[in-house]
C-alpha cells in the first residue's frame, strides 16, 4: 500500500505521564511503514483540530520525539471540550482540506464515544477516514482492554506516596493521615495503595473505593479502631467517595468538566476525625501531580503505551476503522502483553468498577489477589528498611 | 581516649529524608573511634528517654544502618513532645542509670533549644554530659549553617512536583493551579520552586513568601495579570501565607504542636480566585509527602546529613558540647563543604527567613540570584522536553 493520505494524532482529557510515549509509538510506526503522506498532531486536542492548529509530527527530529515521549503530559496539548455534531463536521471539513484519512484520537471512555461518532459521521457525509482509538487514562476504567497505559506510573506513585507517608506517620505517630487520590467513581488506583503495606501494621491501615459509599459512622469507627490498637492512623481515600447520603461529607467538591474534580475531600475527613474523635488528624493531597510525575513510573507502562501508539498505526493501515487499541495480557508464568481491537462502542461511556471480587468483605480494605493484577504492572514497591527492634 | 560512657541519639521534630543518614553518620564514626561503651538510640524522641525505651545501635548489623540510612522518616521514632524543668531532669536520671555521657541531639531550632537547657542542667547537677545538635529541618530556617540537611531534598521535590503540575497546567489550560508547599513561617522550600521554571512562561508564574504578608487583592490582580497572557497560571504558595490581616485568607489551619500544620490554605485560595474571578482553579497538596519521599533526593544531601552526624561524634570525642554542627560552604568553583561547630544557644529559638536581597521587587518572585545558592545542593532541575512549534 502506498500512502493515500495524512493522519492526525490528538489527545483529549486528562495527561498522563505516558500519553507522549503513544505519541512516539504513532510516529515511529508511521514513519517505518511510510505509512501517511504526512502526519499532524492537534495542538489541543480536538481545539487544534477545530481551529486548525497543528503540529508537523514528521519534521520533528528523531531526538526531539524520543525526549518528549520521557516528559510527563501532553506534548501536542490537550482538551476537554465537548463537541456536538456541529463541532464534529467542521472537524471534518478541516480533515478535508489536508487530506487527512487516519485519525487517531488518544483518550479515556469519553473521548472514545466523541472518536465513534467522528467515524459514524464520516461514513453519513461519505468522507473516507479510518478512526483509531489509543487508550489512555489514569483511571483504568476501561473495558475490554486489560489496563490502560498510564494507570500503571499513578497507581504506582499513589502507593509511593502512602508508604512514604506511612512510614513519617510511624516515625511521629498520634495523628490520623488522610492520603486524597485520584479517582472520582472508580477505586483502581486507590485500591493499588495496598501495594505500600509491607507489614500487617504498615499504611495504609484503611482503604476504600468510592464504588461503596461511606457512611461517616462507619469511617469514624474504623479509625478510631485502628488507631487505639497502633496509635496512629493512615487513610487511603478517593477525591470522589461519597458517604451513604451520595453526598461528600459536607466537602467542597467542585466537577471541571468530563469527570475533573476539586475536591478538599481528604481535608474535610481529617476535620471531622478531629472533631468527632478527639484525634489530631491531617490530610495531604498529591492531586495532579498523581498524574505528571515520571518519578514511579514502571518502564512497562512507557513501553505498552509505545506499543498502543505503534499498534493503532498497523491496524489504520490495515484498513481497520472503528476500533480501539486494547492491551491483552497473556497467561505465561513472566508477564507478558500484546495488543488487541475493540470496537469504539463496546468502550464508550462505559465506566469499568473496580471488580467485587477484589474487594474485601470488611468494606475498608482490599483482597491481596488483587496484587496478581497490579504487581505486574507496577512492579512490587520496596519497603523501608527498619532498625531490627532490640530495645533493652 | 577510651570509652567512658555510652553515647544515646535522639530525633525530635518533623523527620526528613536524610535523618537516618545522620544516625548512620553517628554510628559509623562511634564504631570506627570506639567512641563509646553503647550507643543508644532513643525510640520516639524525648519520649523514649523519659520511658527508658532504647534501641541498641551497636547491636544493628552493618547493612541494617546502611538500609535504614536510605529510608525517609526516623527510623527510631521522633516526636513533638515539648518539655519542662522535670522532663529533662528525669531525663538526666534516666540516662545516669545507663551512664549516657554523650547526647546527640537530632532537630530544628527549637530542639537546640532543648539540648541547650538539657546542657546547662546536666552542669548545674554535676552530671557530666557531652551535649551536641546535629541539624535536621526540611525548613532551612536555622542560622549560621549555610544549610539544614533534608532541605535540599524538600526543595527539589517541591521543585519537580511544579515543574510537573506545570507541564499539566501547560497541556490542559484554561485552569489556575494552586501548589501549597511545606513552609509556616519562611519560604526557603517555596523559594525552591524556581528551578522548574526552564523558559520564561513557565510554571511557576507566581512565588510567594511567608515572611511577606499576601494581600487577597494583590493575589487575585497577580492571577488575573498571567491568566488573561497565558490562559493558564500555576501558584507556589506556603501553608503558612497570611494576608495582610496577618489572617490565612480565611482558610482552615490547624496548628499543631511546634510549628506543624494542618492547612487547607491552597484549597481555599482557589475557591476565592474561582469566585472572585470566574477563573476555573484548582489546588495541590503534596503536604508531608514532600518531606518523606525519596524520589528527588539529591545525594549531597545524604551525604552532608551523614557527615553531621560524624562530625558530632568527632566534636563529643573531641572535648565539645553545648554546640550544634553546621555545614560549611566553601568558596570554590566546584561546590564544597565542610563542617563547623556553633552554640547550641546562638541557634536556639531562632529562625532564619529567607533573605530580603533574594527576593524580588514584585513580592510574587524569586530573584535568580537565588539559583546560585541553591543549585549546588539540589542540582538543577531537568526540563521536559519539547515538541519544536512549528505548526503548519
Amino acid at each position: 500500500m502506498t500512502p493515500s493520505g495524512a493522519g492526525l494524532v490528538a489527545h483529549s482529557g486528562g495527561p498522563t505521564a505516558v500519553i507522549n510515549a503513544s505519541l512516539l509509538g504513532v510516529v515511529e510506526e508511521a514513519r517505518k511503514r511510510s505509512a501517511f503522506s504526512a502526519l499532524y498532531g492537534a495542538r489541543f486536542g480536538i481545539q487544534g483540530i477545530l481551529r486548525g492548529e497543528f503540529f508537523d509530527l514528521f519534521a520533528q527530529p528523531e531526538a526531539t520525539l524520543r525526549a518528549v515521549s520521557e516528559a510527563p503530559a501532553s506534548a501536542l496539548g490537550t482538551s476537554r471540550l465537548e463537541v456536538g455534531e456541529a463541532e464534529l463536521e467542521h472537524a471534518l471539513a478541516v480533515m478535508r482540506t489536508r487530506n487527512i484519512r487516519y485519525f487517531f484520537y488518544t483518550g479515556g471512555n469519553g473521548s472514545m464515544g466523541t472518536a465513534s461518532q467522528m467515524e459514524r459521521m464520516a461514513r453519513t457525509i461519505g468522507y473516507e477516514l479510518a478512526v483509531i482509538g489509543i487508550p489512555k487514562t489514569i483511571d483504568n476504567d476501561l473495558t475490554v482492554t486489560d489496563h490502560t497505559p498510564g494507570y500503571p506510573t499513578t497507581a504506582r506513585f499513589f502507593a509511593a506516596a502512602v508508604r512514604d507517608i506511612g512510614a513519617d506517620n510511624r516515625a511521629l505517630p498520634g495523628q490520623v493521615e488522610f492520603v486524597e487520590v485520584l479517582g472520582r467513581n472508580t477505586g483502581w488506583v486507590v485500591a493499588a495503595t495496598l501495594l505500600a503495606r509491607a507489614e500487617p501494621e504498615d499504611a495504609p491501615h484503611l482503604i476504600y473505593l468510592p464504588e461503596q459509599p461511606l457512611p461517616l459512622e462507619q469511617l469514624l469507627e474504623d479509625v478510631d479502631r485502628v488507631f487505639r490498637r497502633l496509635g496512629r492512623c493512615v487513610v487511603a481515600v478517593c477525591e470522589g467517595q461519597l458517604d451513604e447520603h451520595s453526598e461528600p461529607f459536607g466537602a467542597d467538591v467542585r466537577a471541571g468538566s468530563r469527570g475533573s474534580l476539586a475536591s478538599n475531600l481528604g481535608h474535610r475527613l481529617s476535620i471531622l476525625v478531629q472533631e468527632r474523635l478527639k484525634i489530631r488528624a491531617r490530610a495531604e493531597k498529591p492531586g495532579l501531580l498523581g498524574r505528571s510525575s515520571r518519578a514511579e513510573m514502571p518502564l512497562i507502562d512507557w513501553v505498552e503505551a509505545k506499543e498502543c501508539g505503534a499498534a493503532a498505526v498497523r491496524a489504520a493501515r490495515a484498513g481497520v476503522s472503528g476500533q480501539m487499541v486494547t492491551l491483552v495480557r497473556r497467561q505465561a508464568a513472566v508477564y507478558e502483553s500484546t495488543t488487541g481491537l475493540t470496537p469504539l462502542e463496546q468502550v464508550a461511556f462505559v465506566e469499568r468498577a473496580f471488580p467485587p471480587e477484589w474487594r474485601s468483605p470488611s468494606g475498608n480494605d482490599i483482597s491481596p489477589a488483587f496484587l496478581d493484577y497490579i504487581v505486574p504492572l507496577t512492579g512490587a514497591l520496596p519497603a523501608h528498611a527498619r532498625l531490627h527492634y532490640g530495645i533493652k
